[in-house]
C-alpha cells in the first residue's frame, strides 16, 4: 500500500476537537476524561466552609489537591481566606488570577524559586515555611532585591518525620533569624501538618492520632508563648483529620485539600462527623470485550494515579459490587464483571480515582457536569506545576 | 500587615522562566526536572535499531513511553520504520510534525475517535488493532466518510488476558469482516503483544514466556496459512522480551518502547543479551534536611508515578547504596542516608524513575544534556493525550 503523498509544507495541522462542548450528556464526552460532580462539589465547599466557620477558625484549602483557579476562587467566594500551595510555581496562576492570600505550605530553596516567590509577593500576600537558617537568610536576601515582605512560618513536625523541626527551642532560634530582617520577613507562627496520619482507617485511631499532633503544636505554641513569643497563626490539618482538628483549640486555621473531590483512598476511611462526598469522576469506555469475566477499559496510569491501588467503579449513585477494577496498565484498565448486566463495547463507566491530587495532575480540563449535563469546561492551569 | 494593593487591569500576568537554558550544567537546572542523558540515550536507540536489522525484522519503537517529536525523528532517522502510538490522540502531534507511519497498537471505539484516525490516515499510513466486528464496522465507516484507507491487524491474546481474540478461528471471522470494505479497510496481518512478562525478572523465565507467546502467535499464524491467509506483518514484543522476540522466527516486526529510557524497574529484570542504560532521571532538590538519617527533596508523585516502587538515586555512574527513597508524598521525597558525605540543603540528586512511561506522562519538557551541559530542550508533545 503506497504511502500517502505528504507535502508538510502546504498542509495545516490536524487539531484535537474538544473532548466536551457545554449541554453534553455523558455519552457525548470523548473518554478518558475528568468529571466534576459540580452539585456534590458545591456541597463539599459548603460543608468544609460551614464547619470552619462554626468552630471559629479560619480555612485556607490546599490547591496541590485541584491546581484550578475556578475551584480556588469558588473557595474564596465561600469564605476562605486563602489557599495553601505546595510549590512557588504552582502558586502563579492563581496569584496571576488575582487570588490574593497564597501560604506556600512548604520550605522553598533555590535561588529561581525564592525569587519568584519575591515576584509574587508583590502582587498577593504570601506567606512560606522555614525550618532552616539558611532557607529565612536567602528569602530575605530574595525579598530585598525587590522590595517584597513576606510572611513566615516555622514548620514544626508534630509526628510525621518529614519537614519541620523538633521544639521551641529549634523555633525561637529560627525566629531570631527572621526578627533580623523585619523589613523583608515577618513571623506569623507555626504550621503543623500531619500527613502521615490522614488515612487511619477508623475514626478512634485519627482522632487520637489527631489530639497527638495538636498536642504537640500545643506544647511548641506554649512554650513559645513562655518565651514571650506569641503566634498569629498555627496552621495546619488535613482533610482526613480536620473533622477532629477543628475542636482542638490549638489551629486558628485549617489547611484540607482533598475534601473537595473525596478518592478511593480517602473512601476507605470510617467517615467521622463531616461527610464529604465523591466529585471527581473518571469517565472511561469499554474497548475490548475482553476474556471470561474481564473488560477492558480505556483508562489507565496515563490518566489515573495508582500508588493508593486501583479506582473504583460508580453506578447509581455509589460504589459497585458488580465491576471491580483489578488491574491499570498505562492506557488500559482490567474490569472483572461480578454480577448485573455486562457493559458492552462502547458503553461509559464512571471510575473513583484511587487518589484524587497526583490523578488531577495527569489532567488538563475538568468536564464540571450538573444534572447529567456539562455546565462548565475548569482549566487545571496549575498541572505539572512543581517547581 | 496590609494586602498589597491589587490593581489587575493594569497588571501583566508574572510569567515562570525556563527551567533551563542552553548551556546550564546540573547546578543551573531548576528543580524538579525530567533530564535526558543524550550519550546513553543515543547509544540506547542505535542498539535496537542493530540488533533489529541485524535480526531482519523491523524496528516500529513504542512512542507511549517518550510521547516526543524529537524521539521519533531521531528514532526513525536511526532506521525505525514508523512508530506505534496507543492512542489516537497521541498521535496527533507526531503526524502533524510529519512521522508518516504509526501503529495505533489498540483497539479504538467510539465515534470521535475514529473520525480523527480516518483524518490522521489522509497524512500518514495507520494502522489500528481490532478484535470486535463492531470496531471493524466503525472503522469502514469513518473511512468511507473521509475517502481514507487503513491497515488493520487483529489482535490475538498471547497470554496476557487483555485485550485479542483467543484464535485462529476469530481471525478468520473478523478478517471475513475486514474483506468486506476492501476501499476502507487493508488486512495486514496480528497484532500478538504479551505485555505480564515483560518484567518477569530472570532470563530463564523471560525466555521461556517470551517463547510460549511467540509460539501461540506461530499457531496462529499457521492456521491461518492453512486457511490461505497470508499475514504481512506479525508485530509485538517489549524492552524486557525483545532480546528473544528477535530471533523466535514468528515476529515480521517488534515495538518495545521503554528501552529508549530504561526505569528502576527495568533495572530490576536480569538483563539478556541487549544491554540498555539508564538515560532519563528526574532531578531533584534536598529541600529540608529532615530528621535523623532523613532528608527530603522536592520531587513527589506530581513528577513521579510510583506504582512501580519509588525511584532510585543516582550517583557517580550507578545506582547510589548510599542513599534510599523510601517513600513519595505529593511532592515530597523521603530519602535515607546510609552512608557516604551527607548531602546538604540545596544539593541536587538524580532520580532513576521507577517507571518511566507513566513519569514522563507527568511532565511537559525534556532537557536533554550531554557532557554535563544542557544541549537541547525536547517537548513532550504528546503528554496527556489519552483519547
Amino acid at each position: 500500500m503506497p504511502l500517502p503523498d505528504i507535502r508538510p509544507a502546504t498542509l495545516s495541522p490536524i487539531s484535537l476537537p474538544p473532548a466536551a462542548r457545554h449541554g453534553d450528556t455523558l455519552d457525548a464526552i470523548d473518554t478518558p476524561a475528568l468529571l466534576l460532580d459540580l452539585d456534590a462539589f458545591e456541597r463539599n465547599v459548603a460543608l468544609m466552609q460551614a464547619a470552619a466557620s462554626a468552630a471559629g477558625l479560619a480555612l485556607r484549602p490546599h490547591a496541590k489537591a485541584h491546581k484550578s483557579v475556578a475551584i480556588a476562587q469558588a473557595q474564596r467566594r465561600a469564605g476562605a481566606v486563602g489557599i495553601c500551595c505546595q510549590k512557588v510555581s504552582e502558586a502563579l496562576p492563581f496569584v496571576n488570577a488575582g487570588v490574593n492570600d497564597v501560604l506556600i505550605s512548604n520550605q522553598v530553596v533555590g535561588a529561581a524559586k525564592t525569587a519568584l516567590l519575591a515576584q509574587l509577593a508583590l502582587r498577593a500576600r504570601i506567606s512560606v515555611c522555614v525550618d532552616h537558617e539558611v532557607q529565612i537568610e536567602a528569602l530575605a536576601a530574595a525579598c530585598a532585591a525587590t522590595g517584597s515582605r513576606i510572611e513566615v512560618l516555622v514548620e514544626i513536625d508534630v509526628g510525621q518525620q518529614r519537614c519541620g523541626v523538633a521544639d521551641a527551642e529549634a523555633v525561637l532560634r529560627l525566629c531570631a533569624a527572621i526578627k533580623r530582617h523585619p523589613q523583608q520577613l515577618h513571623f506569623k507562627g507555626l504550621q503543623a501538618y500531619q500527613g502521615a496520619i490522614q488515612h487511619l482507617r477508623t475514626v478512634a485511631e485519627r482522632r487520637a492520632a489527631a489530639a497527638a499532633a495538636a498536642a504537640r503544636a500545643a506544647a511548641v505554641r506554649d512554650a513559645l508563648l513562655a518565651a514571650g513569643l506569641a503566634c498569629e497563626c498555627i496552621t495546619g490539618g488535613g482533610s482526613g483529620t480536620v473533622a477532629f482538628d477543628l475542636s482542638s483549640g490549638v489551629y486558628t486555621e485549617v489547611q484540607p485539600g482533598s475534601y473537595v473531590f473525596m478518592d478511593a483512598d480517602y473512601g476507605r476511611n470510617e467517615a467521622a462527623g463531616l461527610h464529604f462526598e465523591h466529585s471527581l469522576f473518571l469517565l472511561s469506555s469499554v474497548i475490548s470485550e475482553g476474556q471470561g469475566d474481564r473488560l477492558v477499559l480505556d483508562a489507565g496510569l496515563k490518566t489515573l494515579s495508582a500508588e493508593c491501588g486501583p479506582p473504583q467503579v460508580w453506578a447509581g449513585g455509589a460504589l459497585s459490587a458488580d465491576l471491580s477494577v483489578l488491574a491499570l496498565n498505562d492506557e488500559h484498565a482490567i474490569v472483572q464483571h461480578l454480577g448485573g448486566p455486562r457493559p458492552t463495547l462502547g458503553q461509559r463507566l464512571l471510575l473513583v480515582p484511587g487518589h484524587c491530587d497526583p490523578t488531577l495532575n495527569l489532567h488538563d480540563q475538568l468536564v464540571a457536569l450538573r444534572g447529567g449535563r456539562v455546565e462548565a469546561l475548569w482549566a487545571i492551569e496549575a498541572r505539572g506545576l512543581s517547581r
